[in-house]
C-alpha cells in the first residue's frame, strides 16, 4: 500500500463531477464545497482510504496524474491540450536525458510539461522576455516540483539563445518566424523544431521561415479530438466541444 | 560537435522523400537505392557532415529521432500511431520513473514506447500468450536498446497481472474487457487504465466492463490527424490520408 | 429590380450580429430589438431599400434563403443541420418531382425541406403518429407555402406506408430497425433509404435490420462541418462548435 | 410497376462492388465485365427484374440516381463531391425555380448538378473561356438531359455577367477574387455569392475581397465526410479516405 508524504500531490474524489487535486502542504487548509481540510490530516493516509472534511463529508484520497496537477495550477494563463502536447512530444523524441529550448515561456505550461518528461538527466531552458511572466512561470515549476530540470531566462528570444547542439526547440509565440534562424544555429545535426501557431496566415509565414533557413522534412499537422459520451447504450460523440486548438509545425536540421 | 558512436541511431538524408535510419552496428554493411554503405565508416563521423556510398553518393548523417527508430524496425507487425501513442502518454502521465503493465506485447511497439519515456527508473510488464510474438518483440527491444527497463512475460494477461500499485495499465487486444477487472486489482489507487481498440463494438463491451468492475471517470476520446500540404502558396490538407486509427478509452481507479 | 409582395419572406439586416427573417403578412406587425414594423409597410417596397422601425432605425429589405425561413420558424422542435439535409438530398437524388416517403415528421423539419426540393411536381407523403406533432408540422408546412406538396397522415409507420413505387424512404425516428421492412416495400427499385440517428448503437441495429431486409449497397457516412472565423488576417477554424450531429445511413433497393 | 424507356437511366446491379450505370440509348451496345448487353433489349423491362448479357450472366435492373448518372459520365474531368454540393444547395437556397449563374462550367459537373434542382423553371448560366470545356460541358448536358435548363456561354467572366437580379452566383475557378465584383452587381438583394476553393491562400485572398466588394454575412466553412464500413459488428470508420476536398466561402448581398 501506498501512503502520501508531504509534497505529494492527491486527488480528492467526492463523484464524477467533482475531484480535487492538490499538493500536500503541510499547515495549509484546502477548500472544496464540501468543506475544508487541513493538509496535515493526509500526511500519512494510505491511497484509496477516505478523508473527512470538517462538515464530516468523505472524499477518496488518490494519487494525481500530471495532467491533474497542471489544470490544477490556476496561475497558468494558457495551456496547450494533451492532444498536441503528446504529439509534439512523441514526434520530436523528447523524453528522459533530452536537451530542449523553447520560447517564449509564458507561465510556463509548455516549459514544465518538457521537463517532466525529460527527468531526471535531460533539461530545459526556456525564454521570456516579460518579467512578469517569467517570475510567474518560476513559482509554477516551483509548485510542480520541477524546478531542477528548467532553466528560466528573463531574455528575448529574438536575440539568439545561448545554448548549442540542443535535441529539439520548441515555439510557441505570435512571430516564430523572426526567430527561426536562432532555432537552426542551437539545433544538433538531426535536432527538431516544433512550432505550435492557431491561425493559418502563421502558419504560412513560419513554412516560409522554415525554407529560408534551410530546414528540411518541413511538416504541418492539426490534430483534432472528439470526445464520446462514455455510455454504452447511447455512445456518441459530445454534441459541442473544442474543434480547433493550432498548427503544429516540424522542421528538422538534416 | 556531435559525433557517431558505435550502437548510435543515425538517420541518412538524401533527398525530401529519400531517407534511412540504421544502428551503427559495426561489420554491417547497409543498402540504400544510391549503394551501400560499411557501418564501420560511420563511427566518429561529425553529425551533419556527408558520408559517401560505394558508388559514391553523398548522405548527410544526423541523429534519429525516436520515432524513426521504431518505424525503422522492419519487425513490428503493428504499429500505434503518433497522434495516439502521445495522447496515451500524456493523459496517463506516464513518464520518467513510472511503472506501467501492458498487454499483449504484440511485437513490442506500444511496450517500447512506453520503456523509452518510463527511463532510467521506470519499468515496463509486458505480457503476451504467444510464444513468436514474445520472441519478436525482446529482438525489438534489444535493437533499440530498451531491454533494461522492459521485463516480457510470455503468459496469458487473462490468467491476471503479478504486479501491483503500479501507475498505469495499458490493454492493446482484441477483447481487453475479459482482463479489465485484473487491470483494476493491478493499479495502485489513482492508477490510469488506457485501453486502445479500433471498433465501435469494442469500445461499447469495454465500457461496461469498466462500469461493473468500478472504473471511474470514465473517458472515450478518438484523435484525428490532417496532415497539410507544407507549402505556403498552397496550403491546404493533403487530400488522402489515415482517416481512422482507433478509440483510446480511459478509466481511473478512484 | 424586385419588390416586396404580401406572403413573400424577407430578412431584414441590421447589422452581422442581427438579421430577421419574417413572412409578410399584411396587417401584423413584428417586433425587434430596435422596435416594431408594420408589415404592411412592407409590401411594395424595393428589395435592397431601407425600411423604418416605429423609433427610426433602418434596416434593409432583402429576399430571404429557405435556411432563413426554415430556422426563424420557432414552432420546430427538431433540426437536421444542413451539412446533413444537403448530403441526404444529393446522394439520395431526390429533387424537382421526386414521390418520397418520410417517418416521423415531428414538428415538420425535415419533410417541408424535403417539399421545397421536390417541387413542383414532385410530393411529400409523411406520417407522425403523435397529434400533437402533426398538427404543429401542418401549421409550419402553411407557413412556408409549402402545403400543397406534402400529404401529412397522423399514422403510425409501423403499421407500413400507403405509397408504393416512391423514390426514396427518408427515416428520422428513434427506433428506424422496426420499420425497414415497411420502407423496402414502398420503394421503387432503385429506390433509397436514407436513415439519420444520433448514436452508434442505432447505427449498428439499423445496419443489421437493412440487411435482414435484403437493402443492398449500404452506406454509413457522419458529416463534420468546421465553420472558420471569416478574417484573412486570422483565418482559422473556430475554437469550439457543433461536433456531432448524427449518423446518415443508406441502402438501395436493387 | 414501372418500366423503362427508351432514355431513360438505370443502374444494372451484379453484386456489391460491381454495378453500372447508363442511359437506355436504342441501337447501342453496352459492355460489362460480364459480357455486353444489347441496350433496346432494356426498353419495357420491368424495374427489379434481371436482364442477361450475351454470355447469360443475369443483372438486375434498377433505376439510377442523378449522383450515379453524374459519376456514370467519364467526360467530367473535375467534379465537386455530394458533401460539399448539398451544402452548397441548401445553404444558397438554390432549388425549383431558382436562378443561378455559374462560373467557370469546366465540363459541366457543378451546373449540371445546379440545373438538375432548378428544374423545371428556374435556369442556370454558366460561363467557361475554354472553347474545349464549353463543347464537352454541352454534350454532358445533353447526355443528362439537361440541356433546355442551362444556357452555357463560350466567354470569360473576368468581362462581366450578362444576367441581373439572379438569386446566386457560384464561382468554382482558380482566382474568384478576380470576378467577385461582377457576382455582385448580378446578384439581386438577398442573393447568395457561393464559391467553392482547394487552398487556403485562396480562401484568404477571396474573403479580402468579399470585403471590400461590400458582401455581408460572410461564412468560410469545410465539410468533412467519413465513410465507416458498414458491418454491425465491426463498425468503425474507413482507416483511408478523402480528407479534404475544398472550403465553401459564402457571401450575401444584403
Amino acid at each position: 500500500m501506498r501512503r502520501v508524504n508531504a509534497g505529494d500531490w492527491v486527488t480528492l474524489y467526492y463523484s464524477e463531477k467533482e475531484t480535487y487535486t492538490v499538493r500536500v502542504d503541510p499547515g495549509k487548509r484546502f477548500h472544496t464545497t464540501r468543506g475544508f481540510i487541513e493538509l496535515d490530516k493526509l500526511v500519512g493516509v494510505e491511497l484509496g482510504s477516505d478523508i473527512e472534511t470538517n462538515v464530516g463529508e468523505k472524499l477518496v484520497v488518490s494519487s494525481a496524474t500530471f495532467v491533474e496537477r497542471l489544470f490544477s495550477l490556476k496561475r497558468f494563463t494558457q495551456v496547450i491540450y494533451p492532444k498536441d502536447l503528446g504529439y509534439i512530444l512523441v514526434s520530436s523524441g523528447v523524453g528522459p536525458g533530452s536537451v530542449v529550448v523553447e520560447a517564449g515561456t509564458g507561465t510556463g505550461f509548455l516549459a514544465a510539461t518538457l521537463a517532466y518528461y525529460v527527468r531526471p538527466t535531460g533539461k530545459v531552458y526556456t525564454y521570456e522576455v516579460r518579467r512578469d511572466f517569467y517570475e510567474l512561470a518560476l513559482e509554477n515549476f516551483r509548485a510542480l516540483g520541477l524546478q531542477e530540470y528548467i532553466v528560466a531566462k528573463n531574455k528575448d528570444a529574438r536575440e539568439g539563445f545561448d545554448e548549442e547542439n540542443v535535441d529539439a526547440v520548441m515555439l510557441d509565440l505570435p512571430d516564430p518566424w523572426s526567430i527561426v534562424d536562432k532555432a537552426y544555429s542551437s539545433l544538433a545535426h538531426g535536432g527538431v523544431l516544433m512550432v505550435f501557431v492557431p491561425t493559418l496566415p502563421q502558419v504560412e509565414r513560419t513554412l516560409s521561415a522554415l525554407k529560408r533557413s534551410n530546414f528540411r522534412m518541413l511538416e504541418v499537422v492539426e490534430i483534432m479530438l472528439r470526445r464520446y459520451k462514455a455510455e454504452p447504450a447511447e455512445l456518441r460523440p459530445e454534441m459541442i466541444g473544442v474543434q480547433h486548438t493550432g498548427y503544429i509545425i516540424q522542421g528538422r536540421k538534416l
